[in-house]
């Protein structure tokens, strides 16, 4: 087993540099490692993540430690990792283990690793840490105080182990807190999704037609940027509502099948598999764009991209070339996984900051609770979200108001 | 006891023409209309409803008629009676009990009327008839099979009543559907809030600095109109997590005192008292203008505006101008009362369609679940909620994608 | 010859009201009406005006009498008249010829009598006045200080009798103004133009498919604020520069023959006729609403809506229905005039301030330029537009930064 | 005289794929080189160029080639040069001159390299090589047929030169043309520029308060963009029509002294001098981010920041921080110079489609018109902009409507 597992030490010092910047661009999260250094509420304690290792997470990782725990590590997607910052946080003594573009077993031992040294608390972002200790290491499952997730993903499959009855401690659904998920899964995620396809394709948005699958926090924020942006935004739903929704935003609702005629670039968002399939793909212009803006790279249907090419070429770091038997090209950002992470630096520091403040006084409520919370996925509670909304209005310079006696008093009576 | 209370009964040509008119933007409705007409689910009872007397609102009435109910309408608020409308009710069978500027007493003595009839299902919005059957006539109240709320107001008061354990029966929480809030708080209030102030004032939106307190679904649909039209638009917020929202979506947020000294007009939507008071009115520049979009008149306290004021006098059927002791001037819309009712025609149709559509569904979950839901206030069932989004996609022309086998597997497994 | 042509002189005080009222919100005219007080510059002369006889209007007429001129006004539309008005100016000593509903021999008989009073300056809106002057008045026109035209069809029919070499006087494009422009016929007619459409129709706009016919100032204007309401917009245009504008603002770009199969509500706004035409209508959806904000009723050809009709009725005083053979419906409202003046009041009245501003100047304008024009049409002058620029920030209590003496001197060269 | 002056001519393979991926974004400009390739219209003569040497710059250079020309590259600024497409056109048999990171002597002994070679026809991108023709070289410049401008900038001193009766040969205002301004000053640069800060500083610009100085094209689209990405903006101007403007579309505008104490991101994009100066940089908050879009690094006063400053740090490319006398810091992005080119890769190759496509046609038009045009700056004839308006809009896909021959007569006529 080894105490870490990084590309190369000696990008440290490039890495701390770029663990400073987040942390300048973090003030909730500083706020609360202040109040943990003289707190110490992990003192003694294990804490377990499987994280995208990026500045932001380095944050994190050290806020824990600074509260008294020892942290170890490892990377939620082979392609996310920052090496650099991974490294430097060697340096401050988290254990570390992920390297970009390390292999799927690679991807998986570290896991185990992780696992290995018997966590306390553990911290996931999408599910495979706790999916792997509820599939393979029961016995070190049994003895987790709990669990703090943060992707939607993540909560679908731990909700899924808790209605089969083999859920076996419970978990923060960090992911559904709604300061998060505007936050990150919104504003975040529109944001840094628009950057993965500047960066990897460097075409103007404006004019463009956007064709957005799924219209939940993380759609609906794409959506808007896009359209912030001047192009013209389809939206492809499966659920009623949400489509209903779409379309009074005045948005154009549609099946994919007639989107796929029409598009110059799509993105997938939905949290489902096969999303763009290869009876869409052939319908698509020459020089389609696909992104996939979902927690896995099973959105769009690679097998039938490949099925369907006669040829393949590397462009950039991003984007590659699929030529089709029909003579048309598609273009593939990220190799179809979340291209806000792969083609671009992922959220913005300040986003990540209102989650991470959430995993850290989730971690914490998880402690204080210890014993009394069954197996179950919980929400955060309420007075976190909004203890997390005033630090971060607080260092916008908002002041907003508060009610008086009087609108007190007349919102709890039904007397008029 | 009267048969009908209305203005003129000889309006009821000019009545039928703006129901038809209705009924032609309702196309969820109608069809519903269609199966009740042949299922007749509520023959042999009584329908009391204490609602806006619109020429939607008069739809509905004849849909729940047409299911065989007979039905008893008094008005929801003084001012916001069709009188045509209300005459054309009439000759359709319906009891109608209001008119356009009745008084309180009047207004009062109209819902005593409608319960007295002992309805076995009740429709309220604002909750005015559920207060009163609880405060005044709880015998009547015991047998009732469950009520519909549609407003904001209302359901805070029920949920009142249901905290202290005195609510008699069960209340579906129409106000409360997804549906509903987006279609009717939101984008139908956002519409006709903006259109009673142009239409009272005829002022330009473009470049005003339009104050909105309050970013629920309502507030939050009148700030995204009015940046719509190119207003500056302010947001004042008591709650952190929607005053967070609110500053993620680029508006200012600040204090109402602070917001005081630069509105060019300023809206409330909070659903409490004394959100504009005397101090804040004084800090205002002349000719600041002041409309109300709550349910009650209570959000703008007009008692401090008379304090402060050394002379009133009418501008036109929706403006009142208060010259104020410091020799400024302020507009009054419709008296503090709900804007988008008193000064323009309320809710578009299409709007209403929507809810009402869930009313008339929810009226019939409640007489199907008789005897097995206890006194509580229920969400609407998610089952009619997408229904009625079904209905209203299909109207609009819109076909969205359905799950495959495939996509509804993984969706429910946890394993990837 | 009569002294005046109202509808009925008693409703005078209901007019004063109004009147007030535009004042109230006319800052920049209010200012220039102070300076014309004491310098009477048109002291001994007399000013033709061809306006629609609205409040705003009658401020104008009103500064113009107050800068020393026998005023003659006729309207420019007649549908447009606002009686009261017409009626409290006759009061005010404004020598007025319109009432609403006025044929069209009484229309044109009206323009006359204006001209039989030999004006010095003519005010024209729509080029009415200056037409008939030189066709049928010549020797009057001849004598003619100059004219001021306050729209973009005025403008076109001026320019193409200067082409012709037919233009007797100079005339000022008041249209042109880019400040007129912007207020008035952007955003003025983007805000009016949608009143005029909620008010005769009370429809949703948040996810109604909107197409608009002309990309110009009114076009665009029209088009930003049904998208600021959420409509989803479609533009159709002829100049593939105004075209490829709408597409990079992401609206969709189409033909109309597509465009007809799609739309729920079209609005024209090009300045040509025909733009929707048998062809188009055919293929429209039940219930289709028309609408025009052009300044004539050519846009919408209402013989061919008539030729393929079998039955018309009135729905209320701006929508009919026109039954067609194919048994669909379609809405006109208004009868295919301007929307925002037939079925709305106009254009806010802190629209008209800039533009009225604008005429008040430019005639001043004219009269100190008296001899030295020769007949042709003029752009306003840059430095009255930066006066009423100016003065509307004013008004609106906006400061702006000025130019150092260093930043000046470098603008100028061309050394770095 | 070198051949060629590029960092590293290994580096052309890479440069090729770069420069096929932009040309695959460039169809307007693919298909006048098909036509240029069979007319060959600059058969024997030779194009000096200076313009910022990216991917797109080098598809122009070799549709001007495949045109015949024999063509002369140099880096219009010290810092825009992609190295590898620099070696990439050596290899194409470009004669070309500037590396990234090159010194202010050699950046200019580059320009004297081109005109040393007396060019025909010249394209500048600034006036750096104009100005240099005139000041250093007018027996060269004598026979010059003409010039292209690319930037406002440029335009600029080229007009002072002809206003000073200096300028030696006509020359067409690219950057004028309507499609140019729209696409690229506005679209362009309104992407670019936001794509510079996030890559910089990777901050969310959801709820930021970004200021931006001057509201003409590159501004307007800086701000459109901003608010479109839920930022709140505050405008900043000297011209009270541009100012009024933007507070007509609901940006706040106030003096840059206001601003100075708000902002958290401040973007200059006015073509003038010392914008942002020491008492508004006093004023700033912490950690306050200023970046440049205008041509020239003299918006921002760089010297003013030094003087006022104790400590300068890298924080990384793009980014240094400025710690103040008064413990503030402020984030320089790009040394001050434009964001967009120096952090982001300047424009999408589709934006610079439009405007090299402009160049094209323009450069084609100067020699059709050898020795017809005077000294003097011209704007591009409205047919060039028409017909790359209608290649653009034929490449997206889209058909607009044409005159019919009535509406060709009605416009042509004033007869109504």
């Amino acid at each position: 087993m080894e105490e870490y597992f990084v590309k190369d030490i000696n990008l440290a010092s490039e890495g701390k540099k770029k663990i400073q910047w987040a942390e300048a661009h973090m003030p909730v999260l500083s706020l609360i490692r202040e109040k943990f250094k003289q707190e110490k509420p992990f003192d003694g304690l294990t804490i377990g993540a499987c994280m995208h290792i990026t500045k932001e997470t380095a944050v994190l990782m050290l806020v824990l430690k600074d509260g008294g725990a020892e942290v170890y590590l490892s990377a939620s997607n082979p392609l996310s990792t920052q090496d650099d910052v991974a490294a430097a946080l060697v340096k401050h003594d988290i254990h570390v283990y992920g390297k970009r573009g390390e292999s799927i077993e690679e991807y998986n031992k570290m896991i185990d690793i992780v696992i290995s040294h018997k966590p306390d608390i553990v911290i996931d972002d999408g599910g495979d840490l706790i999916v792997a200790l509820h599939e393979k290491y029961s016995e070190i499952a049994k003895n987790i105080i709990g669990g703090c997730e943060e992707t939607t993903t993540g909560v679908i499959r731990e909700r899924a182990l808790a209605k089969e009855g083999k859920l076996l401690f419970p978990v923060i659904a960090v992911n559904d807190a709604l300061v998060k998920r505007l936050m990150d899964n919104k504003y975040g995620s529109g944001q840094s999704t628009l950057e993965g396809i500047m960066n990897a394709t460097h075409v103007l948005l404006s004019g463009k037609i956007i064709v957005v699958a799924g219209f939940g926090y993380v759609g609906s924020g794409i959506a808007s940027a896009a359209r912030g942006m001047k192009a013209r935004v389809i939206v492809v739903e499966v659920d009623p509502i949400k489509a209903l929704i779409a379309a009074l935003e005045g948005y154009e609702v549609m099946t994919m099948d007639k989107a796929a005629e029409i598009g110059d670039i799509f993105i997938t968002a939905t949290g489902n598999i096969n999303i763009i399939r290869k009876e869409h793909m052939l319908k698509m212009k020459d020089r389609a764009i696909l992104a996939n803006s979902g927690h896995f790279n099973v959105e769009i249907n690679l097998n039938d991209l490949k099925d369907i090419s006669t040829k393949v070429r590397r462009i950039n770091y991003c984007v590659e070339e699929y030529t089709l038997k029909n003579g048309r090209r598609i273009y593939l950002l990220g190799e179809g996984r979340l291209v806000n992470l792969v083609c671009a630096a992922g959220h913005p520091s300040d986003v990540m900051d209102a989650s991470f403040a959430l995993q850290a006084l989730s971690a914490k409520f998880l402690l204080e609770n210890k014993g009394k919370l069954s197996p179950y996925v919980y929400d955060v509670p309420i007075e976190i979200n909004e203890e997390v909304a005033k630090l971060k209005l607080e260092s916008m310079g908002i002041q907003i108001d508060t009610l008086t006696e009087e609108q007190k008093k007349y919102l709890e009576s039904y007397k008029i």
